[in-house]
């Protein structure tokens, strides 16, 4: 047994950890050298790896070696400053610093107990992102609210429903679950149709929270805002009236991993009332007890959220407020901001193409003309998206809004320059061109 | 706008990240100097930092002083090698690369376009991983079935409990929705509490997966089997007989984060017909739709899981099985059962201790007996608990067992030897002596 593994050995993961970093580094400094979307084929890695795992250990260089040869061919770059499909999923050097720290150390902390740190890093740098969003108090940890970090909006939204739906039932009793109602923008997120048995989806936009909360109010609803994406412009001054009104909801969340620098996973979410999700999410088993939490003296974030295990991922999102600091993020808000608002402008500037909504923050929606009738313009705008995504130097994506197919152009990936803006707009341009001359010839 | 942030900075990324992996590298050097169980009181941590986020950037090295002097005092360590509470969370060099790697890349893995390598290392790497367990083939993905990677076990059994409502209800109209029931062990996992209403609990132990399948199947049941810890230590041949009758089983899950050395989260789901899932699940926004997808090539990963956004987990899984190999890992799972059984060995040679429930794989549970009533007997052990975690050189946890307060040593930190077992019995022993003294004195 004297070469028994050493699975965690302080000198090889210094030696190792060193290895990866220069890796990464590396991927950064070539990130631009790959194709922004991946442009292998389905199932192309089944044919690069064994069928099973070695029964002996395999060399390190051996998997550094894979993972630049069959891993890296077959990822899409959302790190890439040519990258501007969905949204934004931002990685940073803080942020990254913060994930590496909270692998090392690998807590699991579901309860105070379990690694107080944890819980009470969270609620303090929630606070401090509620109070840079200038959330009401009611939201903050000093009163009954407070802010924790769900994996996702998806689950952020899941939890409230849960809150929600027993802070009803409690008032008019169980017998009534098969009445309650969510009501919902007919845009909303996707995750609401996994959550719940939607009753009745209703098509209002969310254009005032102040008046949809009022009426939420007086018909004794929970009212949920979320910000998911774009909370985060909500730190600059200039943008925090998009959530005027937000005194008037029960919770609220945006997603710190998209477009704030803090890498996936971390979605922020405050509720006013933190009994309400203790409530519907508190389990208790005996194992568990300890004397802090049955004194009732600390948050167990364990009652916040569907799992029980949960990650240290406060570490990412403080290293992000504090390696960066408020005004450059808001700078950084309002870098990607003006970029989008020039790409608004190249198209406004070619006839053949049309901004379709009103740019908000940095996501520009927009089409090319078609010349004749509205099924060709659909067909022609697909066309155009899969001619510029193949060319692997720009990776934008599309929606339907009114039964039109739209180009989605989100200025938001950390690394992107004016520059960068620039050459998509000449490759849409160069693909517009060949596809209308193939139409008129 | 010269000095404006550059937040994703190669050669910043290199010389931060290096010295984070010292930093995390000394940790690990210097474990054992922490108190196992953090000794901080609640609320410790509000008073060392400011009560908002700097407008200007803090320096690195700041930052590092501060995790050192204000986060690491309040950080209980899951990965020293006295931790024997709950379960292990294991962090390992490969998991801890694997981590970090995909911190770096930062994809989000919804669909197979979104990054083709990180849904074809998922499949495949849940093949390699099924293989060792030695499941049916009907859980692979070259048939109907196939493995995912979910946070957590409680969301592995809430896709599971989806998937198997909607089969049940597809097949018997939707109006059964609230007879539905599912049954469980009265030991279950507290995550079934949280997902779903819970017709009836039954108390039938899991004692034979092979006779409860039988029943399962013969009344038209979903049978899921959760060996969270225990599907470790069947991939050493000699305890896969745990699992025997998984065959009859409709989906299975283990926990990979927990005692198979890689960083927390990674649980492992196998379900025999992927399309359960993805019928429970699958959502299909216009904004998500491709080419890919629509031809129903590839598997997207979205359709499988709760929240739409997903990490790159299988990197960290991956490196774990190459790194480590078949052999190693069952040798590190032999050696700390063989650990345990020191530990129960211990244990019956002094008479004021009694093993309570039988020795299964690497959890000891027992207990200090007594001299006189029942009631004291669960106090002597609170207080023996407490005692002895209060030290700081050991942390171990409890249950409750038919009334009985029991205290529960569980092996399974990957830097656990046999010296940190035997100093962990010696505290035990001593307080005991201690506190049956203060009985009888």
């Amino acid at each position: 047994m004297e070469n028994r593994l050493k699975p965690m050995d302080a000198e090889q993961l210094r030696e190792y950890g060193h290895k990866m970093v220069d890796f990464i580094a590396d991927y950064y400094k070539t990130i631009e050298n790959f194709p922004v979307l991946s442009q292998v084929e389905p199932g192309y890695l089944r044919n690069l790896l064994p069928d099973s795992a070695p029964n002996q250990p395999d060399s390190f260089q051996h998997v550094l070696d894979d993972i630049q040869t069959k891993i890296l061919p077959g990822v899409t770059h959302w790190q890439s400053p040519n990258y501007f499909a969905y949204y934004p999923s931002n990685s940073s050097v803080a942020g990254f610093l913060g994930e590496m720290l909270s692998a090392g150390l690998n807590i699991v902390g579901f309860s105070w107990m379990s690694s107080p740190a944890a819980t009470e890093l969270e609620m303090i740098v929630l606070d401090w992102l509620g109070k840079m969003l200038k959330l009401p108090e009611d939201f903050l940890s000093a009163g009954q609210g407070g802010g924790v970090i769900q994996g996702t909006a998806s689950e952020a939204v899941l939890v409230v429903l849960l809150a929600a739906r027993d802070k009803v039932l409690k008032a008019v009793g169980k017998g009534a679950l098969g009445k309650l109602v969510v009501y919902a923008s007919d845009q909303t997120h996707a995750a609401l149709q996994k959550a719940c048995q939607v009753g009745t989806t209703s098509s209002t936009a969310v254009d005032s929270l102040l008046a949809l909360g009022k009426i939420a109010k007086s018909n004794g609803m929970w009212f949920h805002v979320d910000a998911a994406y774009a909370g985060s412009a909500c730190v600059c001054p200039e943008f925090r009236h998009y959530i005027d009104g937000v005194e008037e909801a029960d919770s609220f969340n945006m997603n710190a991993h998209k477009w704030f620098l803090t890498n996936f996973d971390c979605s922020a979410l405050w509720v006013k009332d933190r009994r309400a999700l203790v409530q519907a999410l508190s389990t208790n088993p005996e194992y568990l007890k300890n004397k802090a939490s049955q004194a009732n003296m600390v948050v167990d974030y364990k009652d916040w959220q569907i799992p029980l295990g949960r990650r240290f991922r406060s570490l990412k999102l403080w290293m992000v407020l504090r390696l960066y600091g408020l005004e450059n993020l808001q700078c950084y808000i309002r870098n990607h901001i003006k970029l989008a608002k020039h790409f608004e402008d190249l198209i406004t500037q070619d006839s053949r193409f049309q901004v379709v909504t009103p740019r908000i923050f940095s996501l520009v929606c927009f089409r090319l003309l078609p010349s004749d009738d509205e099924h060709h313009g659909n067909k022609l705008n697909h066309e155009l998206l899969d001619a510029v995504n193949s060319t692997g130097k720009v990776f934008i994506s599309h929606t339907v809004l009114s039964g039109k197919y739209i180009l989605r152009f989100a200025v938001g990936a950390p690394l992107t320059e004016e520059k960068h803006v620039n050459a998509a707009w000449k490759i849409l341009q160069d693909k517009a061109t060949a596809l209308l001359g193939e139409c008129l010839g």
